[in-house]
C-alpha cells in the first residue's frame, strides 16, 4: 500500500501527550485548558438534547448559531455575513481548513503556507493535490516577510494559509501587515485560508485584526475559527468558516460529502449560550492573567522568554541552557524536569533546529505553579 | 473560480426536507428517526460533560468506546479487531467513507460503486482524485451483478465501496453474494470501503453480512458505521471504522488532519451505553414492526411496494400511476399528496428514471400513519 501522506507520522500533539503521561509530567505541549468549561455552557446542551434536538441539523449548521456567529464577526469586525449562505458550522477549525482546500484547489495548484505553521496545512494541501509552496517567517520574530511572500507568489498559485493569533509563535499581525497583505493580492485571484483560531486571545490592549476587517481580503478569504478554543471545550470539535458566497457555496459541496453536518445539540447549546458576549469579551483578561503570571515564574531560569501577543502559548529559548536539537530537549524536558512542550521545529517541515519550544499556558494557576516548580532549575 | 465538483449541487436529502417544510409535507424523505433518543444516553452524555469530559480525546477516540465496537464486532461477526490500532472513531459514516478513500487512492485510480448507490461515494471518489466506475446492480432487483463487477475490475482498480444493508434499496446482501465478491478480490490487492450503517436492522431473521464476516475481505476492507443511525440520534454525527492496521494507518494519518478527533462528551455517553447490548439487538424487531405497518398501510394502493429486507427505508414502484420521472414525482406527491420521499434516481449520476422512489419508516407509528392517511388516495 503506498501511503497518499509518506512524510506524516501521528501529530506531534499526540506524540507529547503521550509521552507527558508516560513520565507523569506536567502536559505544557498540547493546546487545550485543564480546567472545567462554564457549567452554563453544558447545561444549554443538555437541554438541547433533552428537547430532542438530537437530529439532522441543516447541512450549513442551525441557523441561531450561523446568526449568532454572523453578529459577533459584524460586531467585532465591521463586516457583514449573511448567515444562511455565507458562514458554515464546521466539525471543528481543521476541518474547516481541509475543507476549504479540497473546494478550491486543482491538482498543481501553489498553495502558500509561512513556516513555522500548524501542523495539519501542509498534508490538506497536498491531499487536495496542491503543492505546498513554504515562505518562511522572519526567523528572529516569526513575522511575515512581504518581500519574501511577493517572490513566492506564480500563476499557478491558489491560496495563501495565514494565522494570527499565530501558532506556534503567539505573534499577532497588525494591521499594517494585513494591509501590506492586502495590497500585494489586490487585483490577484490568490484566495485566502485565514486561520483565526485565537481571535478572542489578543493581549497588551491590541486588537485581533480579522481578515473580515480589510475588504481586499475579506472577499477572497475563508475565515475559520472554533468554538473550543474560545469556550474551553475543545474536544467538542465545533468550529465555523465565513466566506463570501460564492466560495461558500464550494466550500459546502465538499462539507456536505465530509462531515454532512456537525453535532446539533452542541450547535444549539453554543447558539444559546452565545447570547452573552462576556465569555469571548472577558478572554483577553482571563489569559493575559495566566500569560503573566507564567513569564514571571521563568523569570529567573536561562530560558529567554519570546514576545506572546496572543493564542495561548509562550515560546521560549532555550540555547544559553542546551544545544540539544528541538525535540530532543522536549524529550528531555519531559523526561527529566517533568514539564511537556513542543518543539518549534515541528513546525516546519525540514525540522530546522530553532532551540525554541512552545509552553500552552491554558491551565489552572496550579497547573502552571507547579510546572514553573520544575522549571525554576533551569 | 472552477469548481473541483462541477456536477456536484446540495444533496437530494436537504432539498427534500426543505420541501417537505415548505409544503408541511409529511417528511418520509431524508433518513432520520423523528423518535425520542432514549434517555439513558442522554444522561450518559450528560455526566461525561459534568465530569469535564470536554477537551480533546485521543486521536482515534475514546478507548472505552473502541473497546466496546471491537467486542460487538467480535460478539455479532466473529473477527477481532485491536481496539488500538484498528479501530478509529469518526464523525459520522461519511467522514469515514471520505477519510478511507482520500487515505488510499491515488491520482488516476478506479474506484466502482455499485449505482443506486448513496450520493456522497462518487464525490469522494473525485476529491481524492480517483475515478468513478460505475457498475449498475440489477436494475429489477438492486442485487450485485458479480459478471459486470468482474468485468469493471483493471489494473487501475484501487477499490470497491459496498453497502448492505443497502440505501437506498433495502436489500440485503446475502452470505453467498458477500462469498462471490470475497472469491472474486481473491489475490488482488483491491481494497473494499464496505458501509454497513444499517448494520442492526436486518429483517425476517435474516442476519447481516458484515465484511468482518469473511476472512478474505475483512484484511482488506474499511467497515463504516453508524452510531447515529442505531441509537436514533442522527445529528450526533459518531460513527467509526474497523479495518486492519497497516490499512487503519493510512486513515489516521488523513483522519488527524481532517477532524483530528471526535466530540468528547458523545464518545464517553456512547461507551457507557454500549455496555448493554439489548438497545441493538432490539433493533431488528423495532424497525421491523414500522416497516410492516408502514407496508400493511399500503397495501390498498397503486404503489407496488418491493422488498425491504433491511435498512429503514422501503422503495416503492409508482408507475401505475403517473409515467413522470422520480424527481417529478416527489416534487407532486410533496406538494399535491403531502408526503415527501426520495427520488431512485438521485442514487444514479445519470438520474435515470426509474419510476422508483424511497420511503423512510424511522417514524412514530402516529407519522407513519398520518402518511398512510394521505398516500391512500393514490
Ligand atoms: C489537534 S491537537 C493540538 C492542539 C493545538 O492546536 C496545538 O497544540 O497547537
Ligand atoms: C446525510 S442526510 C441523509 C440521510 C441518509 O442517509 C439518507 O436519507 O439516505
Amino acid at each position: 500500500l503506498q501511503s497518499r501522506l509518506p512524510h506524516v507520522g501521528t501529530t506531534v500533539f499526540s506524540t507529547m501527550s503521550a509521552l507527558a503521561a508516560q513520565h507523569g509530567a506536567v502536559n505544557l505541549g498540547q493546546g487545550f485548558p485543564d480546567f472545567a468549561c462554564d457549567r452554563r455552557l453544558i447545561d444549554a446542551v443538555d437541554a438541547a438534547m433533552r428537547a430532542d434536538h438530537n437530529q439532522y441539523p441543516l447541512m450549513a449548521g442551525v441557523p441561531a448559531l450561523r446568526q449568532a456567529v454572523a453578529a459577533k464577526i459584524a460586531a467585532l469586525y465591521g463586516h457583514g455575513y449573511d448567515a444562511d449562505r455565507e458562514i458554515t458550522i464546521t466539525a471543528g477549525a481543521t476541518q474547516g481548513i481541509l475543507t476549504a482546500l479540497l473546494a478550491v484547489v486543482h491538482p498543481g495548484d501553489e498553495v502558500i503556507v509561512l513556516e513555522p505553521c500548524y501542523d495539519s496545512y501542509a498534508p490538506n494541501i497536498e491531499l487536495a493535490g496542491g503543492r505546498v509552496v513554504r515562505v518562511p517567517l522572519n526567523p528572529q520574530t516569526y513575522r511575515p516577510d512581504f518581500d519574501r511572500i511577493a517572490a513566492a507568489l506564480s500563476p499557478d498559485t491558489r491560496a495563501i494559509v495565514i494565522n494570527t493569533p499565530h501558532n506556534p509563535s503567539a505573534t499577532v499581525w497588525t494591521e499594517a501587515e494585513m494591509r501590506q497583505l492586502e495590497a500585494l493580492l489586490a487585483g490577484s485571484e490568490v484566495l485566502v485560508v485565514s486561520d483565526e483560531v485565537y481571535e478572542h486571545m489578543v493581549f497588551d490592549g491590541a486588537s485581533h485584526q480579522s481578515a473580515a476587517r480589510f475588504p481586499g481580503l475579506a472577499e477572497r478569504s475563508f475565515i475559520v475559527s472554533s468554538f473550543g478554543k474560545t469556550y474551553h471545550v475543545t474536544g467538542w470539535k465545533v468550529g465555523y468558516v465565513a466566506a463570501p458566497a460564492a466560495l461558500m457555496a464550494e466550500f459546502r459541496k465538499v462539507h456536505q460529502y465530509n462531515v454532512f453536518t456537525v453535532n446539533t445539540p452542541m450547535q444549539h447549546g453554543l447558539a444559546s449560550y452565545m447570547a452573552d458576549p462576556a465569555p469571548y469579551l472577558d478572554l483577553p483578561a482571563f489569559y493575559q492573567a495566566k500569560r503573566d503570571l507564567f513569564r514571571a515564574g521563568l523569570t529567573g531560569t536561562r530560558l529567554r522568554l519570546l514576545a506572546s501577543e496572543g493564542s495561548y502559548f509562550q515560546c521560549v529559548d532555550y540555547s544559553e541552557i542546551s544545544d540539544m536539537a528541538d525535540a530532543d530537549f522536549c524529550a528531555w524536558l519531559t523526561r527529566e524536569v517533568g514539564v511537556a512542550a513542543i518543539p518549534m521545529s515541528a513546525f516546519s517541515v525540514e525540522a530546522p533546529v530553532q532551540r525554541v519550544i512552545r509552553f500552552c499556558f491554558a491551565k489552572t494557576e496550579a497547573t502552571l505553579q507547579r510546572a514553573l516548580d520544575k522549571l525554576a532549575s533551569l
